[in-house]
């Protein structure tokens, strides 16, 4: 048999190579691989799927793809010693590019390293976060009990796992199955965690399955976005109208329907809950997702909103001194308020400020980052509801300003949500009226980026005083163009602007805006720039102190930041201190699902934030009456 | 008016004294009084109710009233400087005797300073413990909301009572109610947390309605005891039959009928779970306490009970690798088992060792403090499924023996349990056969401890001999007296010893010792013994090793030590190593009633023991074979 030598050398070899293999297991997923020794971690990882950071293309020239050395031992080699620091290296970190196997090892592959765990921006305004989701899949296989391994199936898929067994519980519900999972599945299969509760075990890898939701429920508008948790990507993102409306379009009116009613508080969480349903079918069925394969939902909303979401009879935020009940965050299984996404799946609310300075005003502080910066920041979440924060030097001071619902196209005679027909941008050019209309089409209605810019157009021409009255065409003042003039008529509200004739709209009728439109617009933004001027004089600052101004809102990015400036909506300053941040609400629920670090931000911001009251302040009439007007045009532009 | 100088000095008097007042605030209750400067904290705990503990009388002489320094200062004394550690008096440490209120301040009170924090002794083994339950209670008076003050509900509760916002958390049904309640009371009353989590806010001070159970749910018999957590007493014992017996008095009878039936499992929890329910009403009942003001249920059992009462399926208990579904401690809302107490109580179960060694082996060795002793101490836990703990300076083996129900009378053809009419000591003394019957009236069945009893009398007169025959009256080795020898008569089951003639018992037949009632006690004692040999072995050690036998199990003290040992039970040691310690599995669960350190040292021992499993040993058969057998005469005394 071994007469030909090079035969007898191959064998020695084969030989020699099959006596060398080590075996590596990657924690926290307990894989398996059987390497030769001298191979690197980070080729061993690749083996069994799990790919780690390399930017320098593993060549111990970035120091990023640090893991560590849970058991047995590997050698520090010289880019050790360079790029970490000592007690990391006698914790048993290692660079997986340089680290060589040579015995058998339990490595665990921390999240920072893993080439998934990417920094994810969830909107434009906040800072990357890492992915560290509350919602965790494992794809595990375990060794199964023998008589010399009899530990309990729980535990065995812990310590597979490289969990600690005193920080992880079951659901007690789940615990009734999982024996006979776990065999049935030859203890192969998928862990689910929601926190620090295992909920689930599925047969194969379903590690591609996690969803979770960001829910932003406004008091006009509820937007709600699929996340992918794997990816930490958004799927989908859907908005529809609160049912609430029916009850009211602002706070007050819902809570006087909730404290009034017998199971008032009741019949408005079904409302709400069933239209969160609804969103989130349709969401799912657009992203081909199915709705068992969504773990969490994290919500922010203002804390009138937040209370009813969760069955809190809201009254008491309705009178003074609007103590809510609640201000930390709440954690409560989904099924409890009769969510629809998988059966153990778990609800998290962003903790409230004050009675009406919600999660909401939470989430935009955590989405823009505003408590992290030197200098003054000036955020306002324009909404029915509208937040004020002024972030100095990272200490918050948060008002609420009772804006009602004309931004969201609400209580304006043809107002409308910023859909298709919608008109949204508003320019008197040349003398000649320029719209833009969503999509294109001819214009059904006006929404509120359009309306802010009609009025801030008709001011800047004239045609509206510093008060806010529409001028008689006759008006010696006005020296209009009969262009623009002739579109002024007399209208049952007083005056009205034809913005499109009954040919050029698509309803079959004229849009118009009416002084009652512009006096709804007077008191929105009139209780915004009260709000945001109470907040300066409080810090002892003025608008020329501020660094910058950031915008939020569902209506974020379509405003035309001259035009807001321009009708006193925001305070002067030039116009590249303006910042739009885009639903930044939404955006800080975002950060929350897929990081648990932005939940320990957002739990800091509430408990340091501090809330200004406005409606005990002397001030705050003068202010109000006094906001409610146009600035100069002169101290506008 | 202030002609007298007496009188201007008295109002000067009152009015410089008016002045001195000032205000104290105990945490965590929240308690305020106002004191004139220069009182001690310990009287002015006195005077909201709080005793503080003073074995040297408040004279600074012991060291033992601590407390915390909480907000405002006071001066450190020569007291404390000798009592306290620098740290301590840093943080803020004080002696409350010689403690000097000349500012607003505030102090935490620790529970081991308070009066009420007596140690406590929950068995006659176990070390005390300081009394720190999992329920408490805390009466509270809080500042009501105002428009300066607008903290949420919950926020305010925790703050007034010193608690850390961000440890604590508030069932959500419970939440519903909070606002309401809180206003209802006028922001006074009684704070209900069971761990860390609200559950219930009561008008009034209703701090001394805090109970809770201690469940030892065995194979054969289920013991409750009613704890009062404010002094941390037993109120009540109560105990009763299994009603799982009726599907077979074995664990493995048990887990056959739940493996096979559909919902078989259900069936058994829900039998147990009305047992339970039925004790702890008559518990409450006898004791004049509400049902409703048992705020939590801290069940041991061997790990099948364990299953069952959770409603997990036990099956893979019952067949090789005999691997539990979890061995670490549950928490469960009681109402999700159908346990009827406090509507939001909970459920602890202890850990579990292995599948036949349960968390009532746990219990045993938490309650003896039997891995905090240096030495070896030998633990026996006598029941249907007997658990045998072997300490070595600490170091648990542990091991599970099927003993079989004889030593709780069953299978035993007049067995009963140890109540009334039960025959529990025998002896034949002078020829003559002396009974000892529980409340001395007629005998009507025989318990475990007269059965012990009896054969090892029959077996040291020489009416047994050393297989466990019964030998025939003739029998030329049995040289017995005429008073004897006529009692033993023939049987359908063979032999028979007459106990109690028909004229003598109290059930209108005699009461007989049949020999298979002497070849089930050998099954008994074999298995338990057999199981002892092995992790003496185990440890190298030999019976003449040990320091102590400490035997445990619900007929605990009414066991005689020289029968036990002359049957083989237990090791030949010399007797006053022998030690009863009652139902240690239930003094564990009180422990763990009124302690979280208990609790701690309990998920310790589970993790820490090392189980030696009897069915794959080799040498199980030889020495259950070995071990059925009773000691030559001679060795045994």
């Amino acid at each position: 048999m071994s007469e030909s030598p090079e035969i007898t050398l191959a064998e020695k070899i084969k030989h020699s190579a099959a006596k060398k293999l080590v075996s590596i297991v990657f924690q926290p997923e307990g894989l398996r691989a059987q390497v030769p020794e001298g191979t690197t971690v980070m080729d061993a990882a690749r083996k069994v799927g799990i790919d780690i950071v390399a930017p320098c293309g593993g060549i111990g020239e970035c120091g990023k793809c640090k893991v560590e050395i849970f058991k047995g031992k590997i050698s520090e080699t010289s880019a050790d010693q360079f790029w970490l620091t000592e007690k990391e290296r006698q914790r048993g970190f290692r660079l997986a590019c340089m680290a060589r196997v040579n015995q058998d090892v339990v490595v665990r592959i921390p999240f920072a390293t893993r080439l998934f765990s990417q920094k994810i921006l969830t909107t434009g305004s906040g800072e990357p976060v890492d992915l560290d989701p509350c919602v965790r899949k494992f794809f595990v296989q375990m060794k199964p009990p023998d008589v010399v391994d009899q530990r309990g199936d729980f535990e065995r898929l812990l310590d597979t796992l490289g969990l600690n067994r005193s920080e992880y519980s079951v659901n007690v519900e789940f615990l009734h199955q999982l024996s006979n999972r776990f065999r049935k599945a030859d203890y192969s299969g998928t862990a689910v965690f929601v926190g620090n509760q295992l909920v689930d075990f599925q047969p194969e890898d379903t590690t591609s399955k996690q969803f979770a939701v960001a829910l932003d429920v406004g008091t006009t508008t509820i937007v709600g976005t699929l996340i992918n948790l794997k990816a930490g990507e958004q799927v989908e993102v859907m908005s529809q109208m609160n049912p609430q409306m029916s009850f009211g379009d602002d706070l007050i009116s819902r809570i006087d329907y909730a404290s009034t009613h017998p199971m008032g508080v009741l019949e408005l969480q079904r409302r709400v809950v069933r239209a969160i349903n609804d969103l989130i079918a349709e969401a799912a069925e657009k992203a081909d997702v199915f709705r068992e394969d969504i773990y969490e939902i994290v919500m922010v909303g203002n804390t009138a909103m937040h209370h009813i979401f969760l069955g809190l009879p809201p009254q008491f935020l309705g009178q003074a001194p609007f103590a809510p009940t609640i201000q930390s965050s709440v954690r409560v299984a989904s099924k409890e308020l009769g969510l629809k996404i998988y059966p153990r799946g778990q609800v998290y609310t962003f903790p409230n400020i004050a009675g009406f300075v919600g999660g909401d005003a939470v989430s935009v502080a955590l989405a823009t980052g505003l408590t992290e910066r030197k200098g003054n920041y000036l955020a306002v979440d324009i909404g029915t509801n509208g937040e004020i924060l002024l972030a100095v030097n990272g200490h918050l001071l948060a008002a609420s300003a009772a804006a009602g619902p004309a931004f969201e196209g609400a209580r304006i005679s043809q107002g409308m949500r910023g859909t298709t027909g919608a008109i949204e941008r508003i320019q008197i050019k040349d003398n000649r009226l320029v719209l833009e209309v969503i999509e294109n089409v001819p214009p059904i209605g006006i929404c509120g980026s359009g309306l802010i810019d009609a009025v801030a157009e008709l001011r800047r021409v004239g045609l509206i005083d510093q008060t806010g009255r529409m001028v008689e065409s006759t008006d010696e003042n006005a020296n209009l163009p009969d262009e623009i003039s002739r579109r002024l008529i007399d209208h049952s509200h007083g005056k009205a602007f034809v913005l499109a004739t009954e040919e050029e709209a698509g309803i079959g009728q004229p849009i118009l805006i009416t002084q009652k439109d512009v006096r709804e617009l007077q008191l929105a933004k009139g209780a915004i720039a009260a709000a945001v001027n109470i907040l300066l004089k409080e810090a002892g600052l003025s608008a020329q102190d501020l660094d910058e101004i950031l915008l939020a809102g569902a209506f974020g990015n379509y405003l035309d930041r001259v035009s807001a400036r321009r009708i006193g909506l925001i305070p002067p300053v030039p116009v590249e201190k303006i910042r739009f941040v885009g639903n930044a609400a939404s955006g800080g629920a975002q950060m929350a699902v897929v990081s648990k670090e932005a939940r320990r931000k957002a739990e800091k911001i509430a408990r340091e934030a501090r809330h200004i009251e406005l409606s005990v302040r002397p001030d705050f009439q003068e202010e109000f009456m006094d906001a409610m007007f146009f600035p100069k045009i002169e101290d506008s532009e």
